[in-house]
């Protein structure tokens, strides 16, 4: 598959890689096509991976993860073209962090509480499906579930479209070991509020744990 | 020990009946000591079920629960006098929840992700030691911890006293069978804002998993 990431940092990097191990065609988007970090992840994955601009990368795709800093996103998708972005599936990974008050972190005061980033990535693409999922684990354990607990633990997603949901699912199980059992619909991208109001929690609890290498298993 | 429940409501009378049932002295406070709930609770509770107000409760007890509603938590606390609380272990279980605009829940601007209920408690008590805690799970599940998976799963507590977190874990241990090493010691106060932002996720997996009877196990 094509497949476009926006963001050249550690999860984007992080994301890309998995993806291109599985054989997919991964094509690397930030602010300009000559980001030194984004050609060293091209010359180190291969001949399925390559680089561009944020508009390059949508375009170039089928299925998109945008993987930006909370604070820039809004821009980069701007700049990206909302036409390169029609009727595909996005799964929105970004969360609107705050660490200008040192840690723990806050929420960007305006996707917050009563608004998320998710809904705002669904507002500026509004002819995107977009799935929010995967921002709730650390990257190495994004890309492959069994990291932690054999797979035993649980993720969470939201969006407005059950066939865009159903496809994400796919994509995580085939490709980063996520059991679709352990993957948790909550309904629509205003749910984004919720999985994103965890991240600060999930920071503290990293502090508290010493490893970022955990996540939750729901019991009951 | 003399105890005081702050609030009639459901949690408030759940904490209270299990504490009696322990064998603990529970007064159950409210606005005023004529509270047709805090007496048909003390009525089926036994020679050691007592209510009053506010103040009659804090003033009785060695430690204090503070069951109430977010909305009403400052001024049952004004109304209870500080001078009551003075080098207490108060036990903060509110959750500053906002139904206004429906399902699921958002947090009351006022006091959420750069400020909690928990700390404006320990504002508000400057010489108690505010102990945040059960604010994250199910009334039932808050007083028998074994009621899911045998007891293993965690409770979040945050404070700033180390000695009172160490009596509210043998507390929570002795009483409501909590197992120690699942209560997992955020912080200080501060961690309240974490705690209490993921309440409406809490509401988001229970509406997705069709029972209020879970919580969430950290795995690694």
């Amino acid at each position: 598959m094509n497949i476009a990431i926006l963001g050249t940092g550690m999860v984007g990097q992080t994301i890309g890689t998995a993806l291109i191990q599985k054989g997919h065609y991964v094509k690397l988007g930030s602010r300009t096509s000559t980001n030194e970090k984004a050609i060293a992840w091209k010359n180190t994955n291969g001949s399925n991976a390559s680089n561009g601009t944020f508009a390059d990368a949508a375009a170039f795709a089928e299925l998109i993860f945008i993987c930006l800093n909370g604070n820039g996103t809004v821009h980069a998708l701007q700049s990206a073209g909302v036409q390169n972005f029609n009727n595909k599936v996005v799964i929105d990974l970004t969360n609107p962090l705050d660490f200008s008050n040192g840690m723990p972190p806050s929420l960007l005061p305006q996707y917050c509480n009563t608004w998320s980033l998710g809904e705002e990535v669904q507002k500026q693409l509004p002819t995107a499906h977009v799935v929010k999922a995967l921002n709730t684990v650390t990257a190495k354990l994004m890309v492959d579930a069994n990291k932690v607990n054999d797979g035993n633990h649980n993720l969470f997603i939201c969006g407005n479209d059950i066939e865009a949901k159903n496809k994400v699912k796919h994509l995580l199980a085939e490709n980063f070991n996520w059991k679709p059992e352990h993957i948790l619909d909550l309904g629509d991208i205003k749910y984004a509020r919720m999985t994103e109001a965890i991240v600060p929690f999930w920071v503290a609890v990293m502090q508290a744990e010493k490893t970022p290498m955990f996540n939750y298993m729901i019991v009951t």
